[in-house]
């Protein structure tokens, strides 16, 4: 970590790191203090694609924090400007996922085809979608059979619930896989395009950012392959063993982001 | 091909050699008079999970062929009977599946169970079900995570419509495998449980069998691996040029059912 004295960017990863559902994990107010006392940059990312970047916005606004919209990135935000990089005329998708997953790709000028003649439909974004059908897969399928782009908005196999685990989007997609023949092309971590859209809205390079995060084979295995700084929390997937058998071993294995932040002020 | 003087039974593929949905062929009442000709045991074996024996028997009584409930095999029926094997007390079983599944089942005196309090289910049965929601994902996932054994019916991504192909039950079974982070135990082509159990019935050794189909990769695959002779037809799925580049080369490759039966005649 000799080149952390270059650090200027914190990327955070959300549920795990900050909250588990609705309830805090540490004090996110004071979190994102010391985080502007330590002079870093801070985007938040997180590979779910239901909620839209506002609900994100507003759900820490609640815990006292006010962000700009271009700091929160979500899977359906990457998805979106994805597209309209490979699509700058806009126009049809189909999408198998939920509203936040719809509106997030409208806002950007898509149209959200949901009829069955759909020549003009570009790409299918498949996502979690708990309203998940066999006509969604079929229609899913023969469109992209027909050459529409495949994107995937996150590679997750299951969310936690208050229930236990539930199918994630990687349950939805890989439905979509086998029965088109194709993968999926995955936007969401460790894949690289949410990590790469976070680099270019910091104007920074992967030396200069530290991802943070509760998962080893999301957050940090995505972060690592980028040539980022990692550092892991044990509040919530991953203890500490298997970050300490991870390799290479993330940067920095802390209880929390508090603890993260003080090993990264004494650089 | 020299050990075909001791062949004694013929395993058939339906769907791509008899027939293509209602559409015959070729002569199916003849093809069946000329197997009993040249003195052949027969069983008719099918992936398709969703129609019962006797909806097969019924198909076929309809071409003027009849054959005796033993005769035909479908992937639900095999699954039954290794359900049977596998739990001889019976018992509740989840099922994400069509009706013909359902009713095979109740018929070996299994319960279907559909509520959510489920502790006692056996198994989680998985094959097409044009029916899917994320809902029995969910159930399903939860009930194998919890200890349920985990059948696929068959392997078969697609299924061939006359809207061109649709989701297969391969297709209903990965996103169950992501959901439950657990493989499905297939009982389908070109898996072993459907040979094996008409070999059992036939009384035969896969020397003495030769397994006839349209599919390289199920039909002819899966008898290569039992150590049966195999005889594809160019009826269906696999065409002549797919059928010489296959490793190792099917037995007899021929236009159709009848004309293996004439190279089997000259044997």
């Amino acid at each position: 970590m000799e080149k952390v004295i270059s650090l200027k960017t914190i990327l955070l990863d959300m549920d795990g790191v900050l909250w588990r559902g609705s309830d805090p994990i540490l004090n996110v107010r004071e979190l994102f203090n010391r985080i502007r006392e330590l002079g870093f940059q801070v985007f938040c990312v997180t590979n779910n694609s239901t909620s839209s970047v506002d609900v994100y916005l507003e759900k820490l606004n609640g815990f006292g924090v006010r962000l700009k919209n271009f700091q929160v990135i979500t899977s359906a935000e990457a998805a979106a400007v994805y597209l309209v990089e490979q699509f700058p005329l806009k126009g049809f998708l189909f999408v198998v996922g939920e509203e936040g997953l719809k509106g997030t790709l409208k806002k950007q000028g898509f149209y959200i085809s949901e009829t069955a003649d759909m020549e003009d439909v570009l790409a299918v974004v498949a996502g979690l979608d708990r309203a998940l059908t066999y006509q969604k897969i079929n229609q899913a399928a023969k469109l992209i059979s027909r050459g529409a782009l495949f994107l995937g908005t996150n590679p997750d196999k299951t969310i936690p619930t208050p229930d236990g685990n539930a199918p994630g989007a990687g349950a939805v997609i890989s439905s979509i896989e086998a029965a088109s023949g194709q993968k999926a092309i995955i936007i969401g971590k460790p894949e690289r395009h949410m990590y790469a859209l976070a680099l270019s809205r910091a104007g920074c390079t992967p030396e200069e950012t530290i991802m943070l995060g509760d998962r080893l084979e999301t957050d940090i295995l995505g972060a690592q392959r980028m040539g980022m700084h990692t550092g892991l929390v044990l509040t919530g997937i991953s203890n500490r063993q298997a970050g300490e058998s991870w390799d290479p071993e993330p940067d920095i294995i802390a209880e929390d982001a508090f603890e993260i932040l003080e090993v990264l002020a004494r650089k």
